[in-house]
């Protein structure tokens, strides 16, 4: 038989690479990765996706541009917001960040539920965690359900009753280190992975932003080094 | 009190102008206009939709390029693909037509989201229709009910209490005759609208596919004859 289509959300970062090993080894789908240029101030991320995909392995790497940034609102995306630093990640969800990309999730898994209808795929993997997830409304189980619903109803299949779309979330209720551990189990390379919100020269994370924050913490909870840190430093 | 902020999809066709003139004259709100370039061959509607944004009356009109093009699969986007003529349009929902795009309304949608909520807006506005709607899933009230559901756990202010997302949707029950009597009441000149699928030279309608039949029947109808019609016949 050959394997179902999924399509996999893919940033490059730590948590959707996870996802995509995730998808292809543990769930043997036949992975479709999806990435977003949305004038992010973090373009490295897209050459880790690419980076990701191959090594992986998947059927298509699609890269689409989308205009967020034409609306602004977020500081991922516009020049005029700083990037917060420094900040205390044991009290995610304290307060909504300004790295909040307005609707981000839902812009990204419609396009996602788009290629799915053309590919005839009724599953879906996105990366969002309900633990460290920095406060994002998108990323709650709430959300999650919603959109399922709400996508059956969008589509000719769904309406037709020959499919139920699923949004796999395999990180949803695991730690930071728990993720790391099954990415590793799935036999990921993280040294490929890139976290950073506020990349310096060279595409270097900067050590300080929630993103940054939450990885090194993940790293030391799961008593590993980080190897994309030590490729860093070998670099220098 | 200063007016309400409201997002409005604006395609540049009889439905969606027709939405605009309503939330603009007949609701009063303070109007943002959304349109998509998402790789259509009636390009002329969005020429179609910038002159009715400026008769109308709005606040600003944003025409954001999208690519849906890359996933294929419709006869809007892809030469491969034609677009039916002559159809029966008074069997709507009979099958769905090859120029349904996938998930068309879900990224519309998602879009006018992230803008509303850059705007802290809470309503959106969508010319979808129930009655004469081409038999596409994403026009029905059941679609409508739950990307409202959705985007209200999507959003900041959803979370918080401070807002429940409403997807206004003045045309659902409305015939074609119906639609052109309210954008006759809302003083929108039709005349500014483009409804073809399939524009031949100067952007002239074809007179043959679904849009174009299904305007026609409705001018009928309405006992009125089409000012879009007439303009190009005077300049023939």
């Amino acid at each position: 038989m050959s394997r179902k289509p999924a399509v996999v959300l893919l940033s490059g970062g730590l948590d959707s690479s996870t996802c995509l090993a995730w998808a292809r080894k543990h769930q043997d789908f036949a992975c479709y990765a999806l990435s977003f240029d949305y004038g992010q101030r973090h373009k490295v991320e897209l050459d880790a996706a690419t980076r990701v995909a191959a090594s992986v392995g998947v059927e298509r790497h699609l890269v689409v541009p989308i205009h967020l940034d034409l609306f602004g609102g977020s500081a991922l995306t516009s020049d005029e917001i700083a990037v917060p630093k420094g900040q205390d990640v044991d009290k995610p969800g304290a307060a909504i960040p300004p790295t909040y990309v307005p609707a981000r999730n839902t812009v990204f898994l419609s396009y996602a539920l788009a290629w799915a209808e053309v590919l005839q795929a009724q599953d879906l993997v996105i990366g969002v965690n309900a633990i460290d997830y920095s406060g994002y409304p998108d990323c709650r189980p709430e959300f999650i359900a919603a959109f399922e619903q709400m996508a059956t109803l969008a589509t000719k299949a769904g309406v037709e009753g020959s499919m139920r779309l699923k949004v796999h979330t395999p990180l949803i209720s695991l730690t930071k280190a728990g993720i790391i551990e099954l990415a590793e189990a799935c036999g990921l390379d993280l040294g490929l992975t890139h976290s950073c919100y506020d990349p310096g020269e060279f595409g270097y994370p900067c050590g300080e932003c929630d993103s940054c924050l939450l990885r090194k913490k993940g790293f030391q909870q799961a008593n590993r080094s980080d190897p994309a840190l030590a490729k860093r430093l070998q670099n220098r």
